[in-house]
């Protein structure tokens, strides 16, 4: 090894120990620190969060890069130090174009917006968010500018969280979807409902916890690599594949919720558990790619967790574990995890219509970037595509626009990776069924272990090193789609509520 | 403020940076850490204490600590920052007599010796310790020379856990103990013993948090500077006043278990949440002596927790919780909880037979300080002191000698503490009872929280600034003696056992 290389690891072998730390302290104060001990977790968050951003945009490090980059020196690379050197370097110089004072009043406003949000949405007040929302929106259009010169912003954004994502792709893939899914939704509607009043009942929050348990070993979570938390918003953070935490939330009045959580966040786990261990500290472990890592999360959450035979090998654990299930059969069960509804937030939002509020969140930020839609109108806005995709219409701006908080800490362009997830979904689904057969086999037989084994070794182990586009066309060897999704929807909800 | 004194605690509020961050990874490795995890937390760990020590042994802290104890500048500083200069002073000179390969050696030594004994422990063979153990009594023997010189080895010791603590006053306090207790026990061991059927039923241990819950916020452990968490062995660690955490265990065989450690831990906590938080960061903050570190522990656990009178408000709340108590009475509740046996095990003994397993310890270490007995002598010793007090012989060395870890990371002189901390609680009873009245009518008449006033005002809000001396005097205005804690084992236990 090259001494450069050496001195370049022992580099990031440092930085790695501060992000350690800045991980770990935001999962305390997330999971465990009482309300007194936050400030002091912050202050130690603030110095060791700086220390690591001076490490990352440091002269010495852009000199190593450099260096590194030189034919001579990147040659000798193998292929994982060759990707960490081009995406470090890219990512380095990217962030070198923004004027340390811009960046500055950006992390600054960031915080504000944030707390003016949380004030705005408490209090159901647009009107307290806006001018947050206006600074934030210029912020990210002229950081945009120095970062991705020359890029159409709202691409450059979608490519921020999608690499190698673009508008255009997005536009024909949602079109694509739309079109048999408004018809195929409106079908739904109009035949017969399930029942739902067993899942009104009041379930005991500890067995909740124990159910979640059980279906993270069913899944194939490890528990030698990972640990189990509890927050109001669940949520999946990892230190490497040998540290990953997922966290969840268990009310009495929402078993469904509780129970789908865990598989969600389950399934982002098993995804980082299985990233090659060679790639951990460096920027080639820990998918960065929001659409590829929520098909993960989806897949586990939908496709296999609202299949009937999942629950099969499971169903009297769990209804052991759920006494108030005893008199649920497995049938009526599957019909309420697969109920579909038009309803007001993303989050509650059953697989089928949860497509129709990302749709609706992609056309607002269109609207916002290119088409120039001024703040003040965009409540209405927000409205009006309600009543077009759900038919109905929020009481109030807390269950409406200001729902969730990706807009307040400038994340435009992270909705659309929902969406791209389940999208993929339908294409995975496929090159399993034609790999392995069919999937309602596998799962009716337990053999799930089988799925996450495929899984882990076409998609997990490769962690960033494969870009979006690149997953797709090695695994699936086409392009994307909606199609798959779409037949999957249509074959399972013809079936579902007897079309 | 002097120039001097704000880089002073600029200094310090670094170094605080560095212990707060070593604290949160020892309490995330004990309480959720995976087992793969484990390795990048010790990685970090290392690197976090390395630099908390270097800075706590610096040539730079050195000639601060030299120029603020200069009289001109020593006389301008408030008393909280007198205490703070001289006690660093104080530590600093010592630790910088340690020669560094020695410390060095004695760190590695430490380890080697913790693996050793758990392997020991396992194998439960004593002569896989044996060497070790050599070793380590060379070596603390050599070290408080250094940091001890003309100090007898033994009472440097006792010094360091529990300071102005020397054996002659030991002796005096075990020997009143000693004298009266043994009668005592013989007499208690002959009454009719109560009968422990129903507490060896199977209780849920959802139940058991249930009930530490309930119990520490009875007891006045603030959840907004608190939190909870699980390990084998309880324990208690804090950040500061603002963040106090203590852990349990929790096994369906042995419920009163964590509802006394559950006591004890809140007990610490109650203390350290209560310190003058002026202090925090400081070696002012978080007592640092162990004697009334225990004291407040176990009067929590045994003289409230332990009182018949303790229950009378919250026994029905128990009951609830853990329905296998409905058909216990609350009176022969009252007496399991004070069931006197001879048993093996120190932290599975009651409290009156609890004293013999310190006083045991002691004498083994005066053993080997003071008579140099030979190691491989130790164990005999052992099992003929427990046969001599508790009438009982360990079947092997880990339930006899090897139980306990203090020995195998040097903490010699540390066993006293606890039996010093029930002679302090007998003295804290008595000025108790003549301060707010009978303990017994506040407990049943709930006002509990008056007791746990009066301890946050007399001992609590000190932290470190008094020490154990200065707190018997200036609390209870007498000498140490045993008398108090006697006096309340026979009023007690002739009760309990109708002697």
């Amino acid at each position: 090894m090259s001494q450069l290389l050496e001195k370049f690891q022992d580099y990031l072998n440092e930085m790695k120990q501060y992000n350690h730390i800045v991980t770990l302290l935001y999962w305390d104060m997330r999971t465990c620190a009482p309300k007194l001990g936050q400030a002091d977790h912050v202050e130690a968050l603030t110095k060791f969060s700086s220390k690591s951003f001076e490490m990352g945009t440091s002269d010495e490090l852009g000199r190593m890069l450099d260096a590194l980059s030189e034919p001579q020196e990147y040659e000798a690379l193998d292929d994982t130090w060759k990707f960490i050197v081009t995406r470090m370097k890219r990512d380095y110089d990217r962030d070198k174009r923004i004027p340390a004072d811009v960046y500055e009043a950006y992390v600054r406003a960031q915080t504000e917006s944030g707390n003016a949000w949380e004030e705005a949405k408490n209090a159901s007040d647009f009107s307290v968010f806006a001018p947050h929302l206006e600074k934030m929106i210029a912020m990210t259009r002229e950081i945009a500018g120095y970062t991705d010169p020359g890029v159409e912003v709202y691409d450059a954004l979608l490519n921020q969280y999608e690499e190698g994502m673009d508008s255009a792709t997005i536009d024909r893939l949602f079109s694509e979807l739309k079109e048999e899914l408004i018809p195929l939704v409106d079908k739904i509607l109009a035949a017969e409902q399930p029942d739902d009043t067993a899942f009104c009942a009041c379930f005991d929050t500890d067995a909740q916890r124990k159910v979640q348990g059980m279906l993270l070993d069913y899944i194939g979570f490890s528990r030698d690599a990972g640990a189990v938390g509890e927050t109001e918003h669940p949520f999946t953070l990892n230190f490497s594949s040998r540290d990953v935490r997922v966290t969840n939330h268990y009310y009495e009045n929402a078993v469904l919720s509780s129970i789908f959580s865990a598989i969600h966040e389950g399934g982002h786990a098993i995804f980082e558990q299985n990233v090659n261990p060679d790639y951990n500290g460096t920027v080639a472990g820990s998918c960065r790619y929001m659409g590829i890592h929520e098909s993960q999360s989806r897949f586990y959450e939908n496709i296999l967790g609202r299949n009937r035979n999942f629950w099969t090998p499971v169903y009297e654990k769990l209804c052991g574990l759920l006494p108030q299930l005893a008199e649920v059969s497995e049938e009526d069960f599957y019909r309420e995890i697969n109920h579909v509804r038009n309803s007001l937030i993303r989050t509650e939002a059953d697989e089928v219509t949860y497509c129709f509020h990302i749709i609706l969140r992609y056309e607002m930020e269109k609207a916002i970037f290119r088409d120039n839609v001024p703040v003040k109108e965009l409540p209405a806005l927000w409205n009006q595509k309600m009543q077009e995709y759900l038919h109905v219409t929020p009481e109030n701006d807390a269950e409406g626009i200001l729902q969730d908080m990706h807009w307040s800490d400038g994340s435009f362009g992270y909705f659309p990776s929902y969406l791209l997830g389940s999208i993929y979904d339908g294409m995975f689904l496929d090159k399993i069924e034609e790999e392995l057969g069919s999937v309602d086999v596998i799962l009716a037989e337990g053999r799930i272990g089988e799925i996450t084994k495929w899984l882990n070794e076409k998609i997990h182990r490769y962690g960033s090193t494969r870009t979006p586009k690149e997953v797709i066309e090695k695994v699936c060897g086409k392009e994307i789609s909606s199609k798959p999704l779409l037949g999957y929807f249509k074959k399972k909800y013809t079936e579902v509520y007897r079309l």
